[in-house]
């Protein structure tokens, strides 16, 4: 980390203590599902993306601020889903060990960045090949990890991971959590490699297209081009046009 | 309020500032889904029952807790279903009222009570008959109100209510809420009750039956005895045996 561009650690009059968040963000490549980690400088920690929110900003404001700075990404579609608040993820050698690590001297013991935190926790679904994620100044390296081959988190971060899975897939129908992860027309093969790769197991093909219709979500646009017309497959929609892109007001 | 009883307010250091939880529990008569409401002293303000997170607490026991301090209730069921923290929520004003009205001199105008607070809302689920609400110091009533008939709520209360009550429609099947609002053991008719109570609309008798034995968490028993032997129901039971009683550790 060069030191001329060290930035001041965020200030305790600016934050509500106690309180942070935290999110897994999902990306879908048309195969695998992934998620966004990052590492921190010179500790070969792993963490998913989050921060601290203002003393006068809406909390989830904040999260689409923080995640924005901190990976690079504007304008996703978020939903909290969890918040936890176990004693036991009050873990100070964890974050003093972060911050030692890119130089500030920690001086003070009693740091509110050193203190317990209640995490509110998002997820994120997001299209590849939209986005260009970056690292913030703590890390130094912005990574996707297809969801088996996670490196070991941080603190109850590997929780967090598996808690907005098992919602993704209770909330598969009902958000319409395609629609944030496929392009606005696609094929029905394309629609079930998303549910594949999100259910983690391979679906009869008739029995999807069946289930999909019968759920009057989908409406039927032309054919896919492909050179051979009798085997080009039908391209759908969601029938509610409008991508949800910000987390509802609360 | 005797003032003989008085009691110190919640201690700054004993508790993490600006966090606390509210309640909507729901209960059900066989009739009416309705909810508990707290009056405060001399003030006719009206709020779900909430409080505040011990420093050394994990946040699932400090709602359990909490609960039964300010309303009786012990071993309820609890769901955790969203955390609320727009800054439009920040009424320091309706905090002043209530602790003024119950002898409280708020001298320090900075007190931790007047601060904002995120709030983390849980719903419950009672059987009427199996509790008794009292009300806390703090308040002079606590009571049932049907869902359609709430007196007006402090704060962002009755937006907390209406999330709560479209999460209870959503969780209907895949959470078996009924488990929580019937005795061990009932009638196809009463299942329908408490759907129809929770969705707030009637449901055909048959498409409703169809509906639940093709979900397959149904157990057939003897029928309820009623005299008439050829117009007694077949009695139910949820498949799962376990009732859930606490809210998930996170």
């Amino acid at each position: 980390m060069d030191p001329n561009k060290k930035k001041q650690l965020p200030l305790a009059e600016d934050f509500i203590p106690h309180l942070a968040y935290d999110s897994v963000i999902f990306g879908f490549n048309g195969k695998q599902l992934k998620i966004l980690i990052l590492e921190y400088h010179n500790t070969g920690l792993f963490a998913l993306p989050g921060g601290f929110v203002k003393r006068d900003e809406p909390l989830n404001t904040a999260v689409s601020r923080g995640l924005k700075e901190r990976t690079g990404l504007d304008e996703i579609y978020l939903e909290q889903f969890y918040t936890f608040g176990d004693f036991s993820r009050y873990d100070p050698e964890v974050m003093r060990v972060i911050l030692e690590a890119n130089g500030y001297d920690l001086k003070n013991e009693n740091h509110w960045l050193l203190d317990r935190f209640i995490s509110v926790a998002y997820y994120a679904l997001i299209n590849y090949n939209e986005v260009a994620p970056r690292p913030d100044e703590l890390s130094d390296s912005i990574n996707w990890y297809a969801i088996e081959e996670l490196p070991a988190l941080i603190q109850d971060h590997q929780k967090i991971v598996e808690k907005a899975l098992a919602t993704l897939r209770e909330n598969l129908d009902k958000k319409l959590v395609g629609m944030n992860l496929l392009p606005e027309k696609f094929t029905m093969k394309e629609l079930q490699q998303v549910y594949e790769a999100v259910l983690g197991e391979k679906l009869r093909r008739t029995t999807f297209q069946r289930k999909m219709l019968s759920l009057d979500i989908l409406e039927r646009h032309e054919k896919r081009f492909s050179g051979r017309a009798h085997k080009a497959p039908f391209l759908y929609s969601f029938k509610s046009k409008k991508k949800q892109r910000h987390p509802s007001s609360a």
